[in-house]
């Protein structure tokens, strides 16, 4: 690691007076990096019109609630379908690759049957994009967890047959969460297939949402950590990573706050060891199975807590598009204050490590 | 602010390497800080015994769950109520003052008549501990938000009677939460009184209990933060601090996540800002009207980042006694690597500031 005296004299700075790294003088110019987005949601017409639907069936769930606001013909929908836009906005910023992933909740508000065939469906369309521009895209596969073994084949079949590169889940499935050990099938794929897990946002089940259904604090102000959070520290405790030691798991948004707690969960797992399900201590466990990306946290205290805590090795960078910006995501991660070899590791060198993507 | 060169290298090293920074050199003799903790529980065998009975009626909900657990004669009730032990702790570790406040739930779980009876006497007894041991010890007064209306008129009485220090209120009461505007007479008395109110984790409401009820998750591991955190973004989202702008609120366990997650609620805010109840920006607000505290969390890091992001004005240590043990964190907040004008705001100066405490 090579860190400059200058480099290290602004960090210190800025810890103690709060004072705007951001307004330092431009960075001297350096090598550009290879950029590569890692929780970019993508969908098909089909998808994105079955979501709409859901959200018109006056189902009260809170991601039924919020697709209710979404129509067919938003530029929400467009974002989101058009793979074009996409890569000429891409081309424009200099962002050398998006790692796509069906849109939340991917098939998971679908019935069995339906989510089964829509996953199968949505998987062989993002692998022709990915076949089709394969510098530009990447792509995680879909799986319904209401069927966890048709879910384990269509991982095999994802990985094996279409050579996709890791695993999208949002959350909940009916309300479950996938520490049950019915669920563990996908975890044994997954392990298997040396494939990692981006457990990604939805709103908070039915089982917790009432004080998050006001304000709407259901997404991406509040409840989406919450949710996020809560399936984490699940599967920290049940002993999913006792029983599939290389399993890996992404989640977003710099964590989902598991990071900054990890202190005090790592003190009440060690007062309570006697009892506990994992052998592990969660934070030897965080940092041997699970990675962070930047999604939608442009935030450099953070950022830089989260390497302090987790080390580079364990965060990707991440845009979030269409829910946010492309532009603002490179400037924040082309220019905040951390090493420039830390700043590789996040840019690019952890994605093609842990999604198997060719170096450039 | 006087940082040498040392502390800031120091510092600047530890945010890249994640070195120990507790392992390093003992720090150069200094000035002994006055230290005052801010969040050390306290209870009467009466309401120690009717939590420890409602533990033994069934009741499922969590926080009847953890009571269920703990007997009378248990040590964590004997350090609850033994003020001569803990007095003696203290003495010998140099910690100068308790601001103490009546143990989670307090009077929550009770029923109207009980819970307002049970405020005013544990009030009373608070009073006088604090009036035979001034230099010892603050207090923080309970109250029944179950009745808002005698709240008020019992919050005014323990300010302007018993010359206590502030008020603690833990999260939900009958998995309502304070935003409601029926609450709100406790909050405009509050700030009529200029009296901070501390707002203290219990388990999950009923309402979302159900994700935290498996592998002891509901309390500190991460139940706790849950719960207040969800509490906090209500609060703050609801325009309840538009309507009181001198309403002052604290957070223990170094915020509860709220911090970390302050950059991304801002985000989403300004997204909706249209549509926003409140008009003030989460982190103006925050800024303003709400302050976090150390208890349980002994985390340089996380300190450090709270320091940057919120300034040290809104941080005050606490131990969380006897849930937690004085002896490390007081040795926590000796050493840890902050600069000297920043650990004694948050050893005393803000504690004093905030709840009304003398200079020593």
């Amino acid at each position: 690691m090579t860190i400059d005296r200058r480099t290290m004299l602004r960090a210190g700075m800025a810890m103690f007076s709060g004072a705007a790294i951001e307004a330092a003088p431009a960075r001297p110019s350096r090598t550009v990096l290879r950029r590569i987005a890692t929780e970019e949601a993508w969908s098909t017409p089909e998808h994105v019109a079955a979501l709409c639907a859901i959200g018109q069936t006056g189902w009260d769930n809170l991601d039924a609630r919020s697709w209710g606001k979404v129509t067919t013909t938003s530029q929400l929908a467009r974002r989101l379908v058009d793979v074009d836009e996409r890569g000429r906005v891409m081309q424009a910023l200099g962002i050398d690759m998006h790692v796509l992933s069906l849109t939340s909740p991917g098939v998971q508000m679908f019935g069995r049957e339906q989510a089964v065939a829509m996953a199968a469906t949505a998987n062989d369309r993002l692998s022709e994009i990915v076949r089709s521009q394969p510098s530009r895209f990447a792509g995680l596969a879909s799986f319904a967890p209401q069927d966890p073994a048709r879910a384990a084949k269509e991982m095999e079949r994802c990985i094996r047959e279409l050579r996709l590169n890791g695993f999208i889940v949002n959350s909940h499935t009916e309300n479950e969460y996938l520490d049950l050990p019915k669920y563990w099938e996908i975890f044994e794929a997954a392990e298997a297939l040396d494939a990692a897990i981006y457990l990604h946002p939805r709103a908070p089940a039915d089982t917790m949402a009432k004080p998050y259904a006001d304000y709407e604090m259901q997404a991406a102000i509040w409840g989406f950590q919450a949710e996020v959070g809560v399936h984490a520290m699940r599967l920290m405790l049940s002993g999913v990573f006792d029983r599939f030691p290389k399993l890996t798991l992404v989640l977003g948004h710099m964590g989902e706050n598991v990071p900054f707690h990890l202190w005090r969960t790592d003190h009440w797992y060690e007062r309570r060891r006697a009892s506990a399900v994992s052998k592990l201590r969660p934070s030897e466990l965080f940092k041997r199975n699970i990675l962070i990306t930047t999604s939608g946290v442009e935030h450099a205290p953070a950022l830089r807590y989260a390497i302090e805590v987790l080390g580079a090795d364990r965060i990707m960078w991440a845009i979030d598009y269409p829910y946010e910006e492309m532009a603002p995501s490179v400037s924040f991660m082309n220019d905040v204050a951390i090493s420039e070899e830390d700043r590789a590791k996040v840019f690019h060198q952890n994605a093609e490590r842990v999604f198997h993507i060719a170096p450039a």
